[in-house]
This record gives C-alpha cells, sequence and structure tokens, in this order.
C-alpha cells in the first residue's frame, strides 16, 4: 500500500466518506500544495493540544484557563437548569437559537434500542454534576425525538429518578409539535395532538 | 391527436403528474381490461352525484341526508372550538390524530406572499359560519408553518378580529416544537425556542 | 366504502400512485368540475374503442383502418430489420431517436431472473412474425442493458436460433457504451470496454 | 478562531463538504484520540514526500525509482496508443477495466463552454509526449459525454489537428452506446442513435 492509499483508508474513517470520495480527497491534497497541507498538519497537531474535554459538561472547548469551558465557568447563566443532549453538534444549535441561558451535559451517545440495561454513556459524570449543582431545579431532557431517542430519554429518567425525588428537581423533555416548515397533511399523529395541546 | 394522446393530455392536469407518467397511465389502461376501465368510469361519474360540499365546514363529503357532513351535524361535538385548515386533506390528518374534538372549516387555499389585500379565499362563508356558532369561545388555525403559511394566519387573524373582539373569542395557533423524528442538530432557532417554552 | 374512497381504491392501482396520492386524484377530481370529469370519462371509454393493438407489432395504436399500425403497415420502412423492444413506451423513444427504420415488435415483458423454462412473453407472435418477414435479414434485440434484460435477451437468442440459422439472419444487440452526460470516473468495467472497443 | 474552527475552514475546502459536515470531521478527530490523528498527520506528510507526479503523463504516482510512473515506463505497453482523460480518478476507471494496454495522459481539467481561447491544459506537456511517442498512431478522447466534455474533445482536437495530420495520426472519441443499466424508455436520442450504429 503506498502513501496516497494509505491516506484514504484514513480518511475512510471520517464520518460519511466512503473509499470513492476518500480517495478525491488525496487527489485534493496533492493538488493542493504544500502549504495548504502543511497548515492541515498544524492545525490536526494544534487540535489536541488547544481543545479539551471539559469536565463539566463534557464537551470539547478551546483556550481554556481551566478545565471548564466557558458555559460551564458562565457564573451569569442560570443554575436552576441543567439540558442534557446528545452530543456537541446539538449543543450548538441550542447555543445558536439564544433561546436557552442555563447550564448543559452532554451525554456523548444514544442507548440502543437493544440496550435494556439502564446503563448511561458518562453515567457517573452526570450524577457528579447534577450532585455538585446545588441551585438546580429542573433537568430537561434533549433527546432527539426517533425511538432510539425516546428510549435514550426514559433511561436517562429511569437513572435519575432517585437524585431527583431526592432533591425536588423537575425532569422535563423538550416540546412536540409542528416544527418550522410543516404541512399538515403530512404531519403524525402525535406530532398533530401535542401542537393541539401547546396552542397558544 | 388521438384517443391515447387526448386522455394522456388530461392525465397530465392530475397534481404531481407529467407527460411520461400520464402516457404510462394511459399504457396502464389499455392493458388493464374493459372491467377495470368501466368501474373506473362509473366511480368517476358516481363521485359529483355522491359527494358534496358541506355547506358548513366546505369540506367533501358523501351520502349525507342533508346539506351537512357528519362532523357538522355531529351534535356531540364540542361547540366552543373551530379549527381553520387549508385543505380536506389536512382535516383528514388532524382526525385520524383523535386529539380534536371540535368543530373545522376548510380555507380552500392560502394568501400568497405578494397578496397583501387582506382577502381570504372563502371568507364570506366562515365569518357566516362563526356568526353561526353561538357557543364558540376559541378559533385554532392549523395552517402550514411556511412562510406563506404564516401570511395566511396572519391575515385570517386581522380579518376575524372585529368579530373575535366583539364576541371575546379567543385566535390561537397550533403549537411549534420538535416534530417526530427531529435530531437537534438539525432543528431551526425558532423550532428550538418553541420546544424550550413547550416543554413539559 | 364511499364513492371518494371507491375512486381512491382504483387510483392506487395506476403504476407509481399510492395511497396518499390517489386521494389527492380524488380531491383534484371534486375540484375540477363537471366538464373536466366528463371529458376524462369520455377520453376512458373512447381508449378501447379506438385504440387496438397492432397484429403485427403488438404495440396499441390508434384510427387505424385496418389490423396493423401506422409503422407496420408502412411499406417504406425498411423489411430486411426487426427490432425487438419490452414495451411500447421503449418503441416511442427508438422512433423519437429517428434513428431507426426497419419494423418493431413489442415482447410485452421481461424473462425473470429465476425463469429459465425458456419461454419468452409473445412468443407465437414474434415466431409467426418473423415468419412472414421473408426479407428479414437482421433481428436486433433492445433489452434494457439490466441483468433480467440480459436474462431476456438470452432468451430470445436461444428460442430464435433455429429459425435465424435456417433463413441466415444475423442477431444483434443494441451497442454498449457511454451514455450522454456519463462521466469516466464513475462509468462501470464493461461500459469503459464497450466504449473503448466501439471507439470512432 | 480557535483550533476547532481552524481546522473546520480547512476541511470545508475538501471537495463536497461543507461547513456542517467539516465540523463533524472535527468533532471525530477529538474523539479518536491521538495516536489516529498521529497517524493521519504524518500520512499527509509522506504524501508530498512520495507521491511524485509523472513527466510524461502527468498523473500522481508512488514509489518510483525515476521520474516516469509504472505505467510510462513499462515498456509492455501498447505504445500505438494515447487516452487522453480528465483526471487521475478517470484513469484508474479505466485501468481497473483491464480493457486497455496503450499510453496515457491527463489532462487536469476540462474547457469551460464560455473559454473559446482554443487553449488546453497542460496543453505544452501533451504536445511534448506527442513529439515523444514515435510510435503513435492513435490518440482516444475519453472525455465525459457532457457538454463541457465535448467542447473539450473539440478543442483539443483542434490543438492536436496539425501534429495528428502531418504525422498521420488518428484522433478517436470513445463509442456511445447503452451504459449498463440503462432502459431505453429513458435513453436520450443521441444514446439511441450510437446504439443502434455500434448494434453487435
Amino acid at each position: 500500500m503506498n502513501e496516497a492509499e494509505r491516506l484514504a483508508t484514513l480518511f475512510e474513517k471520517f464520518p460519511g466518506i466512503g473509499p470513492r470520495q476518500a480517495r478525491r480527497f488525496v487527489y485534493f491534497l496533492l493538488k493542493s500544495g504544500g502549504e495548504y497541507r502543511s497548515n492541515l498538519n498544524s492545525a490536526i497537531s494544534d487540535l489536541a493540544n488547544n481543545i479539551h474535554k471539559c469536565d463539566s459538561c463534557q464537551r470539547y472547548y478551546a483556550n481554556s484557563n481551566g478545565p471548564k469551558c466557558g458555559i460551564c465557568s458562565n457564573t451569569a447563566r442560570d443554575p436552576k437548569q441543567l439540558l442534557i443532549i446528545e452530543k456537541d453538534a446539538d449543543l450548538d444549535s441550542v447555543e445558536k437559537s439564544g433561546a436557552y441561558s442555563g447550564y448543559y451535559f452532554v451525554l456523548g451517545g444514544r442507548v440502543k434500542l437493544t440496550d435494556s440495561s439502564g446503563k448511561l454513556p458518562n453515567e457517573q459524570l452526570l450524577k457528579k454534576l447534577i450532585q455538585n449543582s446545588q441551585d438546580l431545579e429542573e433537568i430537561i431532557l434533549a433527546m432527539p425525538t426517533t425511538t432510539e431517542g425516546e428510549h435514550t430519554a426514559q433511561t436517562i429518567i429511569t437513572a435519575l429518578k432517585p437524585i431527583a425525588d431526592e432533591r425536588n428537581i423537575t425532569i422535563t423533555m423538550l416540546g412536540r409539535g409542528l416544527s418550522t416548515g410543516a404541512e399538515l397533511e403530512y404531519a403524525d399523529s402525535l406530532t398533530l395532538k401535542s401542537a393541539l395541546e401547546s396552542r397558544n
């Protein structure tokens, strides 16, 4: 296997990239010149040195002076709310909406439908975060509204119920309804039911 | 133009059907035999004789003994609510959800973004229905959550405001939120904001 | 089942039409008014009265004074060539190309991969046509270039070999190569091989 | 801009990669661990050191002991044929087909429809290669069968006509026809015409 093939094999591991596109990336790098390649190399090297996992919410963040990310170390945010999301990209979406000002926890995965062990990804880190959040009043589950997302939400509820009951913390879920661009004709019954209930 | 071409031209008027599929329909009818064709013919003829527009909600309905459809003549439904939808297919979706027990009105179209005349399709019929609904307390707008749907909803609100104010009728809209199958990463900010507000 | 549902059930039999689009066709007919519906009805009735299967090539044709279609009764066409195609729509495509001036035979189906009986659709009609074509020198197989199409072509060759050998008729197939819009990168090996062999 | 954003910006330059997938690549690299990242880094660095442009055909190749790639330095190939293709990936496809045993030239781009200058990418290198190919009898143009590909082919013909005439070299193009998987019904007229002409 030559260098081009070795690099293509590594690119094939990228999410959503098949053998053909991996090879196209290699041709692109061959054509793109030494400066671009060395920029790419140094950006990849710098990544690990400068991007860290936040001790608190478990998201990746940059340029910190401490073990917590900018959101978790921001004391102006609302300590009464904790939003549990699946992955960093979901957190980016919620922050971009500007509609949430509490803290976050990145679960780092879903619970498969076939997995009824009750175990969560990052479970101990989540429980430790809740224990350290003295003012917490509400945990908001923001899982995808798929069957796997709902199974994950149920598993979280089961795992957190004892501590939530003990400390009087409410567990809520994001509201269902018509998403932007929806047509009534194609909406499923559960979505319509939620949209009717949450009419305003 | 021969008979096959004449029929294809008529099929091209069907919603979503282009010239190629129209011709395929003709070949299908040629192959499908005389019994199927005469069944189709009599079903088309019977349609107009047996399906009528409801005097009240303006939807099409079958086999009635009077000028009102089965929903509008059902006195067990909730007379305090009126749901305004765009078209019959939307009404079918809401009925299928089982989540609504009031009455309906089929607007029969949207108001185009370029149309600021304030005129609604079926406007007089809608106002007459509201006047005849003595117990009405809430009008629910169930327009698509597109820019055109929102413009239509605003036009309805403007048109109905005087009568709603006078009779103390609330005008509401279906709730926004995460629809079934949604992934947080791809949700737009308005949907996330609504989903956070209507969390439960 | 009411008239609207009965008609929708008939539309669901149309090629490529599911329950939702079938219902949309019914709503379209309800809205489109009596004149359109009666035009559609008479066009469907006229179809069977005016469109016939050609005795010779087995395609559907209109307005004939005899049992043969316009192509088969056109003595100016080349009697040395017979093109075997699967269905009427394929014949339309070839005629539109203007590249062929011989006669046709519509096979009316493919031979499934699991069918090794050697039987062809319309086999007797095809053999009769060849027997009646005194000047025939070449039979051109124009099957789709799928595995099923190739299996059908092989079955035709086996079925016609005796008569072709006896009467010294050549059996050919349409040439393979790069179709319009093709990119070399995505072309399969067989296509590239054919394209190299038929370079010009 | 932090390291994650800087890397995402570089990934956005990859062919076919938008901002969202670029960010997903960054998260993937963050999660994938140090060993994978350092493998990727060294593979990118090695690329430039070990992959060279062939002096003769202009493709990228690896591990050579000289300035020519494995194909161009293989004296067992047919010196009478030269195939001109657009890019390395096209060459890979043709080699994989096993249907060609002559030499290659990678043009490295297309001529835009709006470009009527008659200039070719790599024009001087192509002419030099032809001058150095004493036994050359045929130049095969293997451009995509798009309007841009055909314009590129015409520009090549115009550019090479003098030298081809002088040295009695034929210029050919890959054959058109039905590609694998084609259905007659959807084939365009030019493809059908070519398929009829190259029937066999």
